[in-house]
């Protein structure tokens, strides 16, 4: 293989927050509960919970309090939980998160329309926010979306990137996910961003969260592996749509990702059955327009 | 970008054989030749018309002569069509192919069950059908299938495939196809074989024909990428189904391959625009239970 890769990749899931958060049957408490104890069951590392967001904002996650507290915690597994502000952090750390995550993005007009508030108000939100989250303990993940490619802007460049992690890093993020967010990015981009970013942000805090828009993220996986890169975001099931491509999938898979890892002799400590007895669990509580992951459709007539 | 890329793809599309031949609606031969010639004025510079195999075999193929006979050809164009035996060539040449393929496994228990012969026995087969071929001015294409993974066999090792494409390339075959037939190698896996096989095939004449049975092809295309290789097969709209995994996707699509390659800045001269008419003409007369490719579900909310 062309470049050195890694041995270990930590898989880290999302399914339970970005992959749920854009669809559109409400899911039962009991049932992300569940969900989120199956992925963890499966020896995965960090299973995001959900987001203490407004309810006005994403309806399907208000009830954040409800899933933290009603989890049964797993021994060695991380379950972060997004947090938008200030007030999205108290009621975090009130219902006993200890891993929070906070959220920005690279392109100027995706953050105004998306998240509603300027690349700039939202830093400035987070030097309170990260300095709370770290003074009460946390560790804290800083997500960057639209880091590679925009719906509105198209591509974006590492020069946008840059000093947004700068920041992040500035007021003590542990890591930083870096997210195609619209799926669409090829991956010299990804080698690109990768390759601007290693001087500032080490592997051991540089994620990836691609989605799968395009067909385009297990090769974007490739790419940033063969600069060392070993934290990949992704959600069973591929779950998450993307609200600019109605029709297509979602984020990446987590058994799309796993199946090509272990098929390449790279280890990540999860049980790849486990995942893709999580992800059918979920999708059976869905009504989902768009079609699960390769993975799971390869394994349709076998199983 | 890790690794040196080619800046020009030949793009080999197989939709109207490898795509069709699977498809259990029996599609008529003017729509057929519609979907060929649609291709072709998309510019691509190959375009696998047919195969003269038994119509006990493959009923979908079985008015070869006429798909052939009634093509409006477009100068500059290949129309490559499979050949089994003599008998296929006699019909290939009297039909008027002037580019023919020749197809056999690297692994012993796929070509038994799928082909009806060992490898040695269409090794044996093919040494004439290559020799006259030749005679008659044709250039020749030799398929490896399961030249990585075997639905029997599993992992099908370099060692195996090597001495196969010495005797195609003995024989005087102009180019050989390996390929992933079921869609589940992983790019380690294409970078193992690619190092093995360079040495005796050079890029000029190596091709790569990949399936997405689990979402891995565009990874092993960018693997492939890497070492130089710059030929690859694809299907308009991933046509083609894998008998070993129902509910999976086929071919690798053309629309998703030239995506990611013309989003790398890799020229293939292929109009992307009509691929996708042409992929959703023939898509229209199609009932079809697998997902297209993911370049059109990600372009089905837009348009």
């Amino acid at each position: 293989m062309v470049g050195s890769l890694p041995s270990f990749v930590r898989v880290v899931e999302v399914g339970a927050r970005d992959g749920l958060q854009n669809e559109p049957t409400t899911v039962p408490t009991e049932v992300k509960v569940r969900f989120i104890e199956m992925l963890a069951d499966a020896s995965l590392p960090m299973v995001e919970a959900t987001a203490f967001v407004s309810p006005k904002w994403v309806p399907q996650l208000a009830d954040a309090e409800h899933v933290l507290s009603q989890l049964r915690r797993r021994e060695g597994v991380r379950y972060p939980v997004l947090v938008p502000n200030l007030k999205g952090l108290e009621r975090a750390l009130q219902a006993g998160a200890t891993e929070v995550a906070v959220f920005t993005a690279a392109s100027e007009s995706f953050c105004q329309r998306n998240l509603n508030r300027s690349i700039e108000q939202s830093l400035h939100e987070y030097e309170m926010v990260v300095r709370e989250a770290k003074a009460a303990g946390c560790w804290v993940r800083g997500y960057i979306s639209t880091a590679l490619m925009c719906p509105y802007e198209g591509e974006i460049l590492p020069d946008a990137v840059k000093p947004i992690v700068e920041r992040l890093l500035a007021m003590g993020v542990d890591e930083v996910s870096l997210g195609d967010t619209i799926g669409a990015a090829v991956p010299t981009q990804v080698a690109r961003l990768t390759e601007a970013l290693l001087p500032i942000l080490p592997p051991q805090r540089f994620a990836y969260h691609f989605h799968n828009t395009y067909g385009t993220a297990l090769a974007n996986v490739l790419a940033a592996l063969q600069y060392g890169i070993f934290i990949f975001d992704s959600s069973a099931g591929g779950l998450g749509g993307c609200p600019f491509a109605p029709g297509a999938s979602g984020n990446l898979a987590t058994e799309d990702l796993l199946y090509m890892l272990h098929g390449m002799g790279i280890q990540t400590g999860v049980d790849l059955e486990g995942v893709v007895a999580a992800a059918r669990f979920i999708l059976g509580h869905l009504q989902r327009a768009t079609p699960p992951s390769s993975y799971l459709r390869a394994r349709s007539g076998r199983d």
